[in-house]
């Protein structure tokens, strides 16, 4: 049963009303006789429009594996918190201004409030999954928190790069991205007493998903102006981020194209015109189109993941899940 | 059996010797394959002379609940891993340029690094807690740690404010010192499994034992030059703390002098001079020798609360108990 658009933003919707409901009722428990400050830096970072595609995910995984209780939602509220936690860091890390079109954490409230906010959603998002997780959940939970950080030290590592290799690459965004998203649907497995088959086949499915997910999100930081979704781009390039498409077009490249990268990423990189050669050099190199094609074999490969599932109690969590995967082939911000 | 002081010392040796070869084992397993630069911001962080004492309260409260059990090494790593995951990200807060007389992680290699290292040594705390301190000592951990920030944010709210009552101020110190230590001293009970009483005895020691470390750490941050210890004096009041020996004296002083501490605190606190009316102020109005009376009854009471453990199978690890309590009342740095 494939989903089509419209049941799967219908369940969208509705799916996150209940997730932002658990994460409302959980705070407002677990931040009572809180500095109010405190508890309006995390509402602010918490509330401002996030797709909620980990808590998703979480709960899809433990449907298909045949799982309806209701505490799941609180579970799935931990990978949000997680999640928003590294984003709140990571504005810091990058001096960020903005985060979905409003000042970030850090630039309202200031950097103490920012990495303090930051560790209390870190500290609770352990408490959950410690709590309905289990150890096991726990443990993977906690692997997948300490993998991150490893990805932004790769990342800073690999900064303005261009002899990155595409396994380089792949490691860092594995790390950075798609580890909390494999773990999210590993644990969601977990908490529904998946098998060790329906286990494994849920993180296979989330591995890949998160590469798709990363790749996307790095062709977007280049072409998301021509799809005019008012994504801003070229911050890649600015931060010294080497990415698939570049490394793709370098491959392809001839020296004098190659050369005259180098000369850029050591150049200015908040120039306009800079950046304008790169992407242009980027797509006669058919660098985008063969970024594109890896995302969309990635996204293939994890709905095959999904087909241990084909006798699932839940056809339309399975549905869900392809369509999430194929959501993020088409997503445009 | 009272601890002498030689064998207080050869404990502490022995025990702080053993308490780094479990940090170092753990983190060869867990860093394994990670970037190095993550590896060396880890173990600068961690191996820079601590004391150790959030370990060693781990394992002294498990000892008193009649524990022989290795891994308690491990889940008490975890307690300083916290602990020394606090003091980078304050650091980075606060802009600290030292740390125990070297430089702070952040200003050692940066405030990216120094933040992602405070994040990956929480979460290893919460893995190491999640495994060996079971459910209930997760939770208490969690509680804990949220806790703390929202110490910091209470601190904060309550910055160069002359008006902070007593009350605030041990709500202020409870929250970023004492809860700590308090849940180390009773995940250890739980992990040797205590009964309520015992878990609850080794909670209250640990409550007042870390009252008691703040109170001395706010004496020590007027006074510790007098005792030519060679400890940087002043900072709180650099930084608009109002801490109990000044609460006191203003309890005592008059009108004029209550108003004088308004002004020297809306003032330059960096000028030497107002620190020394301010310092001489206190010690005229017997501040500083009523918060150290309150330090001697936080320890009486947290010796006191010891006495369950009479009849205890580890009467050294007792006289251990009671010797880190007295030791706090003694330390100079």
């Amino acid at each position: 049963m494939p989903a089509d658009k419209t049941a799967l933003r219908d369940f969208i919707i509705s799916e996150t009303t209940s997730i932002e409901e658990a994460m409302r009722d959980d705070l407002a428990g677990a931040l009572r006789e809180n500095d109010p400050l405190l508890i309006e830096v995390i509402e602010y970072a918490l509330f401002g429009g996030g797709k909620r595609i980990r808590p998703l995910l979480a709960i899809l995984a433990a449907r298909v594996c045949a799982l309806q209780d209701d505490s799941i939602y609180r579970l799935a509220a931990a990978f949000e918190y997680l999640h928003v936690a590294t984003l709140v860091h990571d504005d810091v890390i990058d001096n960020a201004k903005e985060r979905r079109g409003r000042p970030s954490a850090g630039e309202k409230y200031g950097i103490a409030a920012a990495i303090l906010a930051g560790d209390w959603l870190h500290a609770r998002s352990m408490h959950l999954v410690g709590r309905y997780g289990g150890q096991v959940g726990l443990g993977v939970f906690c692997r997948s928190t300490a993998g991150m950080v490893d990805g932004e030290f790769l990342q800073l590592r690999y900064a303005a790069d261009c002899e990155i290799t595409e396994e380089q690459y792949f490691a860092v965004i594995h790390r950075k991205t798609a580890l909390l998203i494999e773990s999210t649907c590993e644990i969601g497995a977990l908490f529904a007493g998946a098998d060790e088959k329906q286990r494994s086949a849920l993180t296979a499915y989330g591995h890949k998903l998160g590469n798709a997910f990363q790749v996307i999100d790095d062709l977007l930081d280049y072409c998301g102006d021509r799809l005019n979704t008012g994504k801003k781009t070229g911050n890649d390039f600015a931060e010294g981020k080497v990415t698939l498409p570049l490394i793709r077009a370098l491959k392809a490249a001839d020296d004098n194209a190659r050369k005259h990268v180098v000369d850029l990423f050591s150049g200015d990189r908040k120039d306009p015109e800079a950046y304008a050669v790169l992407s242009r050099m980027i797509d006669e190199n058919g660098g985008f189109e063969s970024a594109r094609d890896t995302a969309e074999s990635l996204i293939e490969g994890a709905i095959a993941d999904l087909d241990v599932f084909s006798e699932t109690d839940d056809p339309e969590g399975l549905a869900m899940l392809h369509g999430i995967a194929r959501y993020v082939l088409k997503r445009d911000r």
